[in-house]
């Protein structure tokens, strides 16, 4: 989600390039794990049914199964809203919530992703999809994910300031929190789980309070 | 799934006590984090709405944080269900398939509750909370899942008679996959990865050849 403008790739690329129709591919990839040869699957999104499928065909191998998708709104929506999800998995984590309450904090953030991609005119199935569900889930489980062991030090108790230090990789969900944040209320959507990110890696609420405030939602039918 | 007549349990309690309304409990919910205190969402199933209030006022407290569900259906088709793709799960990742790869086959998992759940009944909204999704990302990641070490080992290479003879906790998933594809072939209903979960626990397929087939199945859109 581009900072300032809280716009999705493809509508930069729609307004840089409007002839050209464009896709986008995402996913539950760990890069070193496609490079080694495992199996993976992503999804081709897009409009454009015949830029779709040449993606498809040039992209595609035995082991990276390439799945397309009419969708680009749920998928974008999925591949970015993941990591501020995965932030806030690891922060339970790290606190020593234990894994019930990461089950229980993830299942809540795929609510959220459904609720933003539909308001904005994508579909909740895509979110149930590959792009959505399977990426939260390789996201917020593993510690070789950048943005779930960003949460994981957040919740050991470690400065923000000292973490960021300490990584020369891109931690996507520090910067994408706000953005998605300001895209959602624009478009009139709560978000708790990403309103609760947004504030901790902006400084204005601390991580226990965060999680004290999570907690005491009201209890009522699911 | 009950062995033989391949009913869920709130289907034999209404056979047995027709006259007494039933909820079912279920959830993201490891035993042993509960008796500590740790937070944990559950969800509380079923039709008679005030069944419901009176289980959910009962049971719940400030950690255990207790939703009403009014599709008890749904809720047990999770519950029985996320043991059969935990198996799947761990045999991938004991197999050293890959953490994609298990994110994507968890995704198609998720997919396949929701076809059965709908076939009898259920709605894809209770799949896609605390009771399916939830409780998969609980089954499916962690090896203090019984159900996914089962599996684990099982891609590791060892028999599954040695892994059932050194364990004393019961591993739903072995027994549930045949019956879940029985109840499921009665509706209608296609579920690919409990299928080959049931052949290799039934001796029918070997895990190698059960890979190969899910890995082979046609691409085309999501």
């Amino acid at each position: 989600v581009e900072q300032g403008t809280h716009r999705l790739p493809l509508e930069i690329l729609a307004e840089l390039h409007p002839a050209r129709p464009a896709c986008v591919l995402t996913g539950p990839n760990f890069a070193a794990e496609i490079a080694r040869g495992l199996p993976a699957a992503a999804v081709i999104a897009g409009t454009h049914a015949e830029a779709r499928a040449r993606a498809l065909a040039t992209l595609a191998t035995p082991e990276f199964r390439l799945y397309g998708n009419d969708d680009p709104i749920g998928a974008q929506v999925g591949g970015a809203a993941k990591n501020v999800v995965a932030i806030a998995a690891g922060a339970v984590i790290g606190a020593g919530l234990g894994e019930n309450a990461r089950a229980a904090l993830v299942t809540r953030g795929l609510a959220e992703l459904a609720r933003l991609a539909t308001a904005l005119g994508g579909k909740p199935e895509t979110v149930s999809g590959l792009s959505g569900l399977g990426d939260l889930l390789l996201t917020c489980t593993g510690p070789a994910s950048r943005n779930f062991s960003f949460g994981l030090a957040l919740g050991q108790g470690r400065s923000m300031a000292d973490i960021l230090a300490a990584r020369s990789a891109v931690t996507e969900g520090v910067a994408t929190a706000p953005a998605l944040v300001a895209r959602a209320r624009a478009a009139g959507v709560e978000l708790p789980i990403a309103e609760a990110v947004a504030a901790i890696v902006q400084g204005r609420l601390t991580l226990p309070d965060a999680m004290r405030r999570l907690l005491s939602r009201p209890q009522r039918d699911e």
